[in-house]
């Protein structure tokens, strides 16, 4: 649950910032506050969840204005229940109200895949299976978005198309079978890019085992043939399911003894978390 | 339902190329697929819904590969049904496997906006209400996802801190009331900016009239304190609900006669569109 | 008189630095100036006027050096005369002698846009009509030019093309009249963007009107034609005033009873306001 | 007169698009003009003048739509009068109207420094005295501003601080003298570097001309000392004169036989020329 | 030997032009080239080596000018002798000799690294052995170092930080010991991610194997302590050699049966191929 | 030996270390090291040299933690030997192990482009000959080689095609002689730029110091034509000798009385100094 470096999330939660503030900054704020009016702002959760992205909120507010007091009370990965505070910020009541819907706008999104994600992980607890997520994320988002998954429990997937090799049916189709387009991505590849191949049948699966395939993605399989696949693997390849999984069809799924269960609905699709920004007397 | 320009798309598309290419490309189809494999690709709806984003798609692709021929065959705003045909692109197998991900990312989180935009607008197409949306959006995405709402038939609401005033609640606290904050708002802006305040009770709502606002923001009232709100605004002002609406909750709320009703659940909760890109023959 | 945010101004001062330095910095300074030589310097205007830019000056320093103290003594908006110190900073010889062009190249810009408003206000303070700028300003330095008159007392017009309607006299000929174009602007905007009409006769006035504008141009009008519309429009909108406004020809046009006069001439051509930087001993 | 190349003026005309089309683009245009609407129009100048920019106008309407076909009709550096068209532009009309104030505002800015520069440039052509222009610029349009000058019939100076050495009197008062000062910048210096110091004596003339300078830069001299100046200085050093140039001035300074005026108020105080565009039938 | 795409390198190559065109352009060739001079022209290489880096050539010259026509001869990963034609460009001679520079750093550099890569190769090709390279890369040109090492016949090694698990001295020191090491990287990482681990002693290789990595980097061990750990390793994980690998040196450690040898070398201190650029008549 | 200023290496700095940390960051270090761990590192030398590029090692630890604590111990331009000190670094090793490589690449690669000219520099330093280098240097990174040659004991060239006139053998070749080349550039350019010109027979030497060059390259002259030449130039300009210069041609050529001996290997093929990081107890 480490988060990105600041470097790599400070050009993402300026660009925010910009867009919200436009051209010529927050017109409310400036016209109806005194400059000098101090606040004192809690980050409160409206419903239970999974926290994550309480870095963003840092960052928005410091870039906005290096003097505000920002204190993180709940870390990322926090269990939290409706109305526990997550954060405090203190100072220009102008700079906290300026950069609050920004700061909320990260950690409401990225708590959103945490909570969601930390749903279907105690679904399947009782399995040996871990959850994973998809290259289906939010334009601009995606290292925050894998990041807000690993702080709810799920594990990494590769991060885009030049960190593994993922071969799925059109690269498959084009290249003429499971075989011929493993064979050319190991001799293609150097020696730390791990192989993944997708298998829509067994024989597929058969012949990316032989190819010598580090993990086979089982996608749209039925519970009944994801069986019969995970006897062909043993133990020879990470064996990942894909295919619409949800909290309800993830726990069969994960029962199958796949290693992994992969949703893309994760970071597409989880709804924001209610967070909301309450001023303290 | 006219597209930002091209030139407000391109860094935002650019930078999700970047993202997903990483440092080495697509260390996969480089691998897989021969250089002068040609194909041809359909974008085909899984489930029904309404369209938007095709322009960052055809972006995604020429910016890639210049060379690639992306049609539009059902444009944005077009309520589509499951297996239907949205746009096709034909050239370089290679090119058009490298940047499906980034062009099928931006069409489903955008028609997820509009798709769910025009579930409401439908439910509350009796009314003279419309449907906008509010400044809790996607870090990066906000301009892309008002397009998305006004492609699902909703209505603009402002873009950010710079181009309306909006008193919140909290601009009341610290200013001292509704009317003093309205009018410090009055003074300080120029002729073509709008004055819009939250309410939060009858005494609020009758004091930003006399303060001479040009909307009113009803926040989490009652249907029957809306409907006295109503009686009281009488068309001074423009009457704009908002507070957890959902596809259930919004025909009761719209007939109350608001002019308005705001949701941050539609770029802030959307599901993605299941959109999917199948090779022809 | 709110300056706009650090964080927009930061990447404006930051390119002026660069455009400066170049590829090898102040070769000069560094090649006759020793390091740890330190210096005081007052920023001292040469002629009257009004100030604004004093942030970004203090930017150019503190970008260029965090260790320099720089120390505003008269306030952006402040009026000045000739050998008044406005600023005083001290610390690294080097770093003052190179920071100081940029920095007084801003200030000496919009403390000319600040003079100029302040000249033209002074001499309408006897009617009611406010002066406001246009969208004729410097390429990259809108944000900061409009400030700058908000600073010499005018206000604010639309920052762009996206925050506000005005409907000008080619949308008019293209569109087929004044009506139409007010209604197609009407039905496409949400409810926080006003809607501004040019007109050039009484009779496009009376269609503006009827239409149901929040403001009206009138362009280039005589003093005569002025006042008649003044009676046509009886606070049914806000009248902006335009057409080569100066000093001399604003008090006429003022006392017509318009709201607004608009002058392009403040961003466009206003001379910049003599400062110098003199070493204290 | 050659213009800067396009690489280096792209980035320009696409902040100043970006600045002026915001986050939303034209939604005047966008609401008021048919999509499939053509127009042409002419730029016509309102005043005489010396024109300079067009390449950048050409750029804003190129990046805004590629298919916008502009003709320079009157290229960089023609000497125009009131009503002669410069430029046309034809293609679709919602184009033509997003793009149109940036381009002009761009052709505007330069070329009301090319006019400038070429009514001094004419007051002094019966000398041998060239014009040129100071680091006084506009942030930003630098390269840009220094091209309009060329444009205008005046010759370069340096661009920053890094292309040339410029001794100027707070570097001699804290280095300690005009010979120390300029023997430490030979001595630092490459071979592809000329030193120019500025004197504000014949004392510190006499020391500059001794210790090798390859100009000398006559601030604020008079008539009668720049004389004395230019028969000490016999062909040793490159004189230039600066301090308060006008069209008024300039030519008795010109005529004391100096090789350069330079005149900061060219690029920080010329007033626009006034252009405008014209929908042709 | 499949190029970065354009997308990725056209940032560098436009930086690098700005980076040599500075602030006012090709001053040289701007005037002494009239403006209608066409040429045409050849690179030619003044020594044998391997090719690599025409992709960047021909950015160079068409991002200054879209008109230029560049034609590759010889493609990348060609071994050529001193005299060969590599490429071909034809169009404005003022383009060419603008862009010229800056296309011949890249060939040079990239093809520098290609040749030193290839003669490696050429000196362990009796072997299994394969040669790659490492971290120790110019800042910016990492991905197209690491291509141009490919290109040579050369094998990828991570890119990054972030695209594979290297645990190296100082880790396991802090750490303390292998083991534990390995183990805390394999549980923090997803199943796409390889492990390797830097070992200097056949006991810390043992730890690292029982441990279960993928691949040991063995450091500056002697030709009989390879030899050891190979015998220890038997095919268990992949084996890449490590420490001051030149062409004299890499046979016989070669001959050990490593898998990999990696030398730094490659992308810090080849040095550059000597490329020429002749004007045809 | 100044250093560009850190807003010019920063840019640089941030897009080295975001090249190694991707999108993911350090997932070697956030696995295996405990994130309050702290560390003590030493840069040591492990090979004879001359230091350069401290002030980048500087920005990347404190760009990536402020907090780390790095010290200089033996300034840019020390000639050092193996096992000397250079820095120290200290504070959270997660942070020291992140930003080591990047920091080392830096120094290394600037410190074997110092080394490299302070081996010719001494090789020479019986002459009056200095050394100086060309604008054959890595793309993105000549400011940076400039300054190191500079540290080394070089001077500088000119840093790119704007700031100085340098005609080559192709702009002779299409201009059609040395003498109509110059006499174009001393017409074009302002009084701050100087001229050199490249030739190749002492009739084209004739001919340029003629037309007034500042400067003439003499370029792969044989040492009895470069003695010729200097008895022809007799101190009428400044001469640059080039071609094939290594530590062992160089003392002859600088012998011959030449001014300036430039050398493109030094910027283009000098090999990394050795660097290395040691942890401290």
């Amino acid at each position: 649950m480490i988060s990105p470096p600041d470097l790599l999330l400070e050009p993402i939660v300026r660009s925010a910032l910009a867009e919200d503030l436009g051209r010529a900054g927050d017109i409310t704020t400036d016209a109806v506050i005194p400059a000098d009016t101090t606040a004192r702002v809690a980050f409160a959760v409206r419903e239970p969840g999974t926290i994550a992205g309480l870095d963003c909120a840092r960052l928005a507010f410091s870039i906005l204005d290096p003097k505000l007091d920002f204190r993180i009370v709940v870390p990322d990965g926090s269990r939290v229940g409706a109305g526990d505070v997550i954060a405090t910020c203190s100072g220009s009541a102008r700079s906290i109200l300026s950069a609050e819907r920004v700061a909320l706008n990260f950690v409401a999104q990225l708590s959103g895949v945490a909570s969601a994600t930390a749903g279907i992980v105690r679904a399947i607890s009782h399995t040996k299976a871990r959850l994973t997520c998809t290259r289906k994320t939010v334009p601009g988002l995606r290292a925050l978005q894998k990041y807000a998954v690993r702080t709810g429990g799920g594990v990494s997937h590769r991060f885009g198309l030049d960190d593994a090799v993922l071969i799925k049916d059109n690269h498959i189709a084009i290249a003429g079978g499971v075989g011929v387009a493993v064979r050319r991505a190991k001799q293609a590849t150097g020696h730390l890019v791990k192989i993944e191949c997708e298998v829509e049948t067994l024989e597929q699966l058969d012949e990316a085992l032989d190819a010598g395939v580090d993990a086979v993605l089982l996608d749209n399989m039925s519970i009944q043939t994801l069986r019969q696949a995970m006897k062909l693997i043993k133990n020879r390849a990470v064996a990942e399911a894909s295919g619409r999984i949800t909290p309800q069809t993830a726990p069969e799924i994960a029962e199958t003894g796949v290693d992994l269960i992969s949703a893309g609905w994760l970071t597409q699709s989880a709804p924001a978390l209610d967070i909301g920004l309450d001023f303290v007397a």
